[in-house]
């Protein structure tokens, strides 16, 4: 199709007959009245959506739907150099970024749509379609998407882990300088997690992303999460599995956390993805471009190759400890053949006295028990009290400061590989993606009440 | 015994000899060189433990252990009224605390010593002797203490609720100004949800506390947070079932967390108890004896009657989703005669889709599903998402912004006054005691990261 910087269709049209080229200083007068000042971005969109782009005076790209009511009109250019204005926008030809990045499809609120027969949010829309609906990410990297499952997150499973590091694998082989995979916020610390067992290194940043409010509402987060993951999957100095999501309520910033150190902690919230137990690796600043390192990476980009082992089992179960009958669920787990169990204690990781002879014949049988803590922050420690003596005893596994996402994961990718009890506890109790960590500095734990009073 | 101001033994004989009166102003130096400067207090303690209780410059009584090798100096008196002094200090005769306080021992590391054969912390001190080791407790009530439980938290089980409920009912009625509980922190939230729902209504505090390290450590909360309980016990114009436990970390202020919503948020931090989608009730300072609401009171102290209505079903499980068999595990929980299922699923609520039979399973045999959040923060909401609808259609019952505590204690008393499936759903959605509340502010979640970047 006749392209006229990178435009196509009503855009071309229009820029051609308003005589605007990119560096142009336009203003554009939608049919619903909305009003628009920028400079003329050449678009390096795959996509053929009557969007124009234009750089805004807050340094900021939009992307305008035109249709035949729309009007531009052009103001004047920007001169290079001129003062105050932003400096190489009147290139007569910008180069293309030349990142690459590769958007990986499986679901979510982010592809979701309202399905207006029933009023609920269904999966629905297509990566590439999503992409296309978001001319910003091209500014940071010329983008191909694929989609591989459409599904919400709930119904994310193990074997689908497999799947997508299968193709995350691939992509990096053909060469991308990043791969973007959008997933619903429900489980994504839990593939996350899965993701940064099995790559088990990395040449380049692999950045999951979701959103809190589906794409089609105003108020969505889908756009700026988006932006910020392909930002920091194209440009990011680190080369490990995060999850990039709102750092704050506001669309100010964004946070890359470790995939093995991420946590779901509202329900419904934009900033609802916090770094458990450990800093989030970067913040990440969609208008400016900026990455800031807020931890030492594990991994930098182009340090190492790419290096994969696939395969996760799918029969662990969490059991999370209760004031009750804790004994009988560990039993019923057992009796149904589970291969792994991670113990969800309370405090340090404790159960009850009644239920440590379960851990005992899950040691017996050949299971392991792996213990993380139900307070979700701070460290586990079956050495202070003397329940916690009698479960060590009893063979149970205290998991250090894991997240429950991440001992999940990581146990069913270690039942696939070690052949013993011994085995799974050495691969258990080694850090192998920053799922363990040592002292914590004060600040990674903060009292929601401590604003106020 | 022969008392002199409320003292006995060594320190009666002591005071006596060195001139010494409540009022006067003294500096004591003991055998390990360490030296305290303040002005004697009368003793109210029940104890014979020799204490000398001193109001320090800052304000703070505290009681130091004076053996033979104690000298105390007698500086001067507090004249009443004198300028800088604080006043009423030097009444020949001051007044003991009107306020009576019961306090009952449930175990748990604030009864808690290091057994120096095996080095782990057992259970070990008698509330009466925890009482006396706390001579501060004294300005504020008197005090008598039962212990009911010597055991670690963990093996709290839904019968000793019923025990704590009795005890508390019957000193209520003998007259009581407020109640505390020490108790161990681990199962505190689910103990102080189950004491909300079962003392309908309360004339006086109830106030649960304990400490994250044991009385026997020089860094133990312990005395912080007795007293802090104390203090809400006696004198908070609520009359409900409160936590109170350190407010931050340093020994600045308490917080009193409505039972139903606090949470144990951290292994080890002193203020690992937070509100949970609701601010805490009030500030309490054992310094000043000052008590601040945070909140309004469901309850006033002296409003209304007490009235009980205890029994507990002990067949209550948890199943947490995950990204694997969790249709397995409910499946599991329903062979083995459970009564009811506290489902922590994903996000707004959700378990995976081929989970959704084994909710339907559950409703056939009249087992009641309910549903909290795995995020801990927020709101469920079945309506937003296909699978919600789903689960709603299956018979799930979603349980609004209640904590996994609150929901788990309010199903095993639900269970025993309803009769059917429906006026389950009815009450578990009725607001009884907090556990349940409206829009919340945006200052009720704190995302960890906020300080520093």
């Amino acid at each position: 199709m006749d392209s006229y910087h990178g435009y196509t269709g009503i855009v071309a049209e229009m820029l051609r007959e308003a005589g605007v080229e990119p560096g142009d200083v336009v203003e554009v007068v939608r049919g619903d009245g909305s009003r628009f000042k920028g400079v003329v971005m050449t678009r390096y969109s795959l996509s053929e959506e009557p969007f124009l782009i234009l750089k805004l005076d807050n340094g900021y790209n939009i992307g305008i739907r035109i249709d035949e009511s729309t009007i531009i009109r052009k103001l004047g250019r920007v001169e290079r150099g001129a003062p105050g204005e932003p400096v190489g926008l009147a290139e007569e030809e910008p180069q293309p970024p030349e990142e690459k990045v590769f958007i990986i499809g499986a679901g979510g609120t982010i592809a979701s749509r309202v399905d207006y027969e029933t009023g609920a949010v269904k999966p629905y829309l297509d990566a590439a379609e999503l992409a296309r609906n978001i001319p910003e990410l091209f500014n940071y990297a010329s983008i191909e998407a694929k989609q591989i499952f459409s599904i919400l997150s709930e119904d994310m499973k193990p074997w689908m882990w497999e799947r997508l590091v299968e193709e995350i694998a691939r992509r990096i082989e053909e060469g991308y300088d990043g791969i973007v995979v959008t997933h619903g916020t429900d489980t994504m610390a839990y593939t996350a997690s899965a993701l940064a067992f099995a790559l088990r290194s990395l040449p380049v940043p692999v950045a999951l992303t979701g959103a809190q409010r589906s794409s089609d509402r105003p108020s969505s987060d889908a756009a700026f999460n988006l932006i910020s993951a392909v930002l920091a999957a194209s440009k990011a100095p680190f080369a490990e599995v995060v999850v990039v999501m709102h750092g704050e309520t506001g669309d100010s910033y964004a946070l890359a956390h470790r995939g093995v150190r991420v946590k779901k902690l509202h329900t419904s919230r934009r900033d609802a993805f916090q770094s458990v137990n450990a800093p989030p690796l970067a913040k990440v600043d969609p208008y400016k471009g900026e990455i800031v390192l807020l931890d030492k990476p594990l991994r930098r980009r182009g340090e190492e190759e790419l290096r994969v082992d696939n395969g996760f089992d799918d029969r662990v179960v969490v059991v999370k400890h209760f004031p009750g009958i804790t004994a009988e669920l560990i039993d019923a787990a057992l009796d149904k053949g589970v291969h792994g169990i991670v113990l969800e204690g309370t405090g340090f990781g404790h159960i009850s006295t009644d239920a440590i002879k379960s851990i005992e014949r899950a040691t017996d049988m050949g299971v392991p028990v792996v213990v993380v803590s139900q307070t979700i922050f701070g460290r586990v420690n079956l050495n202070v009290y003397s329940t916690g003596r009698l479960m060590l005893k009893a063979g149970a596994i205290p998991l250090e400061d894991m997240t429950l996402e991440a001992a999940y994961a990581k146990l069913s990718w270690v039942l696939k590989r070690a052949s013993d009890l011994r085995e799974v506890r050495r691969l258990m109790l080694t850090n192998l993606a920053g799922e363990i960590s040592g002292r914590h500095s004060l600040r990674l734990y903060t009292h929601a009440q401590y604003r106020g009073w």
